[in-house]
């Protein structure tokens, strides 16, 4: 099944304590379509400016991705740059320029609106939930969000996560969302407002999967030489949407081995800059990764 | 197999942001003694004062637990309180009085001496090795350690790994030893400096055991009320030594379910205050939240 993903194209400015990097593809929606399109095909909902390198449209149609919904309007494209420090959880964002982000307000191609499975990757809720009303009947959808709105926008959080399925966001998020410094107490307070699944995503020490009666506590992959951190998260909720289309099944079994290859395709993003190791990423490299994840949470009584 | 444990037997007082209870039951040897006596036989050695009350002596004893080796000395027994904030994650010690444990240089009881199981709890490095050298031929030894002997004694502590089968130490302790933010290369390092098995306890995020071809990232028990986690990390590690002691059996099997039944006598240890929960913890209790570990790490393709 097909999975409609709408979010931000940027072109990024990243630097580490050790390499610096101008003009990456970037944003939520390269990362997470990317991820999925290791799963599914991939229907974008986007827009970039007419400076947009044509190398990055190339390279999203290489991955079957379709660019029916990726706007093309004058101007510059959004642009984001942001600096690591040695520990690289810590990240400081140095500048933001919307451009012609600003003023997006995408219609969807008539191809798109009965997209099955639906993923909204990190823009404002009041975008994320302009693209879902003009879907027909999606089957499950699934949101992410950032502080910024649960700042800035919380009453359309609020309202966004009524409509949707499963919503998935990190630790800190949670926390600042619920008040509430636990993070089982906090994921269960998310379920009460409306969606059927919440995640969780703790970067290193893995993620949290809850339902009404789900619990799944997924490790994080032991990754030693994390080159470039930024999209991990988008890549992680790209290839669970995706994962679940390419499934065409939700139920517990199915969302917790999406949790689980979302968190193989983000442990493989991080090993190089921007979208560069995705580029390349093969079906037996996931496989052989997956299966590491089974070694390393494996403790049964034989 | 029995199990020798060293290390602090104190009278706590714990505050947190709703309760606060003085005389309390503590100390690294009466948690993992406890924890451990869930498994296996235990040998204790550690020090009391002449006020240490006789309803605790009995505690140990009802458990189990062989106090030939607890020595009774003329003055007080050693203290300290704490306070909890709401995040239950951050504490603060408010004192700490030595007291008779000043001037503590245990003699083994023979009886004590070819016991195989030794877990060193959390002490001086210094007193750690002079317990241990007095142990004939140890099979298996693990050590618990804390961030004031990484800063007070570290070349004492260095020395000690040497000598030693399995450390335990916590997400800020590996930080520190090592001078790495990355945990898995934190684990790694301090594998170079002697022990063949590290694990690092990461509270509300589980623990990971790291061996030479090992790799183990347990999950934590996903609890909504913890009343106080004052002792969890050392029931974590009486019970991980417990366990295989019991199983008289160190491989990779033994040794990642050993960590899962450390994570489930600890989960069980912060539901009440000191070691009221561990007193009434029955063997069915135990299986029931293993099995609960086993479902929420659980992800395999049927």
């Amino acid at each position: 099944m097909s999975l409609l993903i709408t979010g931000s194209v940027a072109l990024d400015s990243v630097k580490t304590p050790i390499e610096e990097h101008h003009d990456l593809l970037g944003g939520s929606a390269s990362y997470a379509s990317m991820a999925a399109s290791l799963f599914s095909p991939v229907n974008m909902v986007a827009i970039v400016g007419s400076d947009f390198p044509k190398k990055y449209l190339d390279l999203y149609r290489e991955h079957g991705i379709n660019l029916e919904g990726l706007q093309v309007a004058e101007g510059q494209t959004f642009r984001w740059s942001g600096e690591y420090e040695w520990d690289l959880n810590k990240r400081r964002t140095l500048s933001v320029c919307l451009n012609v982000f600003e003023t997006f307000q995408p219609g969807l191609p008539e191809a798109y609106k009965n997209t099955p499975y639906v993923f909204l990757a990190n823009i404002s809720p009041q975008l994320q939930m302009h693209v879902l009303t003009q879907i027909a009947q999606p089957k499950f959808v699934v949101a992410d969000t950032m502080d910024l709105w649960i700042g800035t926008q919380r009453d359309a959080l609020v309202e966004l996560l009524r409509r949707i399925d499963c919503l998935v966001l990190n630790e800190g998020e949670a926390r600042e969302f619920t008040k509430q410094t636990n993070l089982i107490k906090a994921g269960r307070l998310i379920l009460k407002q409306g969606p059927e699944y919440v995640i969780i995503k703790k970067g290193e020490h893995g993620c949290l999967l809850f339902g009404e009666d789900l619990f799944f506590s997924a490790p994080a992959y032991p990754l030693e030489d994390i080159h470039d951190p930024t999209g991990a998260g988008d890549c992680f909720a790209g290839a669970f949407a995706g994962y679940l289309a390419q499934k065409d099944r939700v139920d517990e079994h199915s969302l917790r081995n999406a949790v689980v290859y979302g968190s193989v395709v983000a442990s493989y993003c991080v090993e190089d800059f921007s979208l560069k190791r995705l580029e390349s990423l093969t079906q037996s490299e996931i496989r052989e990764r997956y299966s590491l994840f089974q070694v390393m949470s494996r403790f049964e009584v034989g």
